[in-house]
């Protein structure tokens, strides 16, 4: 596929074989780029539930003969829910459960790209900050493609995501200090030894990748698209990325309208909201960020201006959720969907929770974009508890009295 | 379609309309019952992509219009292991991840067949005793099928699959005691109040459900049949499912062999073994079982004359492995592969590492039952460590050096 690099800030046009990652004028925080495909093959079939994202190799920046991963990757399910829509007054609800990804999250998309990069690049050695889920992600597929990863994530990082990485037999780098600084760190030393890097926003075929999240829905809703797609945002570069897929579906004519997109960001991590409501894109609000949502809690985002003018542009906008709504949201979406999501995952669904007065008779698709069981301990705190009994039927039926369930015995 | 069930002690014939559970003559112990379809229908084509575990509905002992959960179960991923098993000396190597189900692990294809049976009875409630996973799964698919489930773990149980019914919604009852205490103390107060039984081996649908995972084995591999199918086991459904599948197969005439089904249990909770070995199916061995693989670490298996009877059948036999051998296993599995899985599902992978030798020039497929996710305490045991770094450069630098990862800098 023939393609180019674009700077998001002040358009320069690079060629992908002299440029890596992002522009020399406007730097990395601004400077990121885009990928753009010279021509775009006209085909309306796509081999997702055989191919997983490799359904869209010839719209994505490979080559032919490109790498894959030995892992599954993509076709995640899209579940219909009439009943919960009608109680939300919308028209349809679909929901997207990107925690069935092989590591559990949607960043296994981005890897997959990066491992191709960097195969045909001769890169043995990947390296990544990471708030959990993109270092789980690269953990697993370089295990899988029998290269070395390296991995910085701030040492409050939850266990089960630091347990995988050390499963996969990552190098782990848990520095104290937050995703921030990691990602500062790890760029610096990524360049000094000359790792491929798989930094968010940095890397700009990491979008590519994501971007096969909305193509699916495109084609598991057969060419349908929802009024609004919602999805968590941390760094900017998945809600990014959900735009450009289903705005590439509509280059290549296959749908004829982009979603809203709504980018749902915790209260005490929201320096995109911030940005975005400033109306000032170039000029990113950086926080302290705060947020049981670990894989969102980015207080200095690296793809705020593309975030903040593609969502602009689908007409869509950010929104802020609490932590307490998020918790909630993970119990609510569990128990009303079997869909167990981790805090940033449920996050999309708090978000649709708080739009849905603006949203009556629309359809939305909401993005779950990790596992719950990759942080038990956030989910803990808005379950219910459970009932410790002795192995005698005389104390269970007590118990069950006690609570409720039974009213003899 | 139209089945009976069938005693696999005495024999004895039964209507599926008058015995629900198991052999009134023999009792629940050794009187568990087979499912005998009594005609299968010839077909060689199986929509698994599309449909998962319902590809197989006419080869399931349920109705037309059943009931299906609204999650995607079954069609997870088999991978070809090549480079792995030219290692091992093997002639081909799949690995059969589970883990991907939507709970994450192999039980969603039993707890699936349970709910489209209470469904057609008309129950609302379900319970189940279980070392984790069928309780998980139980709990997952009665909250995305609107009902209730009701359920009795040891209070031992992983802390990720406590959370996982709780976020669901389920009653939880902690039992002080065994999975053994807890597994007569439910089905004693579930007679009593007339729940839907989801406790294996008791439902004889449960082994149907499992069936299907061996049955996708055979579509995959486009009807090639491995020499050997690799599992671990607990109360021994799973390992009899595995040979029902591929028995299935066979009788509609789509394969013409079965493969030597190989049992794995842990050296520490290892009943079956030790019937098998004692040429006695119907005097099973109860013992105390210790094990970190708490889905197998079962001392009172509940299906071990089927187990022992099936797994003889097919030419295969039960082994041992130690709990350092499964911790072992974990890593290996997930380094080579890029699948993490759970001790119990790591097992099967032991018990392939312990036996390569008697394979030479084979063929097998290892069923990995379980997601690593659900028990991360055990694998944090046997992965190596994180490196704690300051959010500097030279500390950074100073650590990869000691650690070998750089010469220089």
């Amino acid at each position: 596929v023939n393609y180019f690099l674009k700077c998001v800030n002040c358009g320069t046009v690079y060629d992908p074989k002299e440029i890596m990652y992002t522009c020399p004028k406007c730097g990395p925080r601004l400077g990121t780029l885009e990928v753009v495909i010279n021509e775009y093959p006209k085909h309306s079939s796509f081999d997702l539930k055989s191919k997983g994202i490799w359904a869209f190799s010839d719209l994505l920046p490979i080559d032919e003969d490109h790498y894959e991963v030995p892992l599954f990757i993509g076709n995640t399910p899209i579940y219909e829910k009439k009943a919960l829509a009608k109680k939300l007054g919308l028209s349809d609800l679909w929901i997207k459960n990107d925690g069935r990804n092989p590591t559990g999250s949607y960043k296994d998309r981005a890897t997959a790209m990066a491992i191709t990069k960097a195969k045909a690049l001769n890169f043995n050695t990947i390296y990544c900050a990471s708030t959990g889920n993109a270092a789980s992600s690269l953990a697993g597929l370089t295990a899988a493609s029998g290269m070395k990863s390296i991995i910085f994530v701030p040492k409050t990082a939850p266990e089960a995501k630091i347990t995988q990485l050390l499963v996969y037999g990552a190098i782990v780098m848990a520095v104290d200090g937050t995703y921030d600084e990691a990602f500062d760190l790890s760029t610096e030393i990524g360049n000094e030894f000359g790792w491929y890097s798989r930094n968010s926003a940095i890397n700009p075929y990491l979008l590519e990748g994501k971007k096969t999240g909305a193509m699916e829905v495109v084609v598991q809703l057969d060419f349908k698209v929802p009024d609004f797609a919602i999805v968590s945002v941390g760094d900017g570069t998945v809600v990014s990325s959900i735009y450009k897929g289903f705005k590439d579906m509509k280059t290549i004519g296959l749908i004829d309208k982009i979603p809203k997109i709504i980018g749902v960001q915790a209260e005490g991590a929201n320096a995109i909201v911030r940005t975005f409501e400033s109306g000032h894109f170039d000029r990113p609000v950086d926080i302290d960020a705060h947020s049981i949502a670990d894989s969102i809690a980015v207080g200095k985002p690296r793809d705020v201006l593309k975030a903040c003018k593609w969502v602009k542009e689908s007409g869509g906008y950010f929104v802020s959720v609490t932590d307490e709504e998020i918790g909630k949201a993970i119990i609510e979406l569990a128990r009303e969907t079997g869909v167990f999501g981790e805090p940033a995952g449920a996050a999309a669904y708090a978000g649709l929770k708080k739009l849905a007065k603006d949203f009556q008779g629309k359809s939305a698709v909401i993005f779950v974009t990790g596992n719950g069981l990759k942080d038990i301990k956030s989910a803990m705190n808005f379950a219910g508890r459970v009932n410790y009994v002795k192995p005698d039927p005389k104390d269970v039926k007590s118990v069950l009295r006690q609570i409720g369930v039974i009213q003899e015995g």
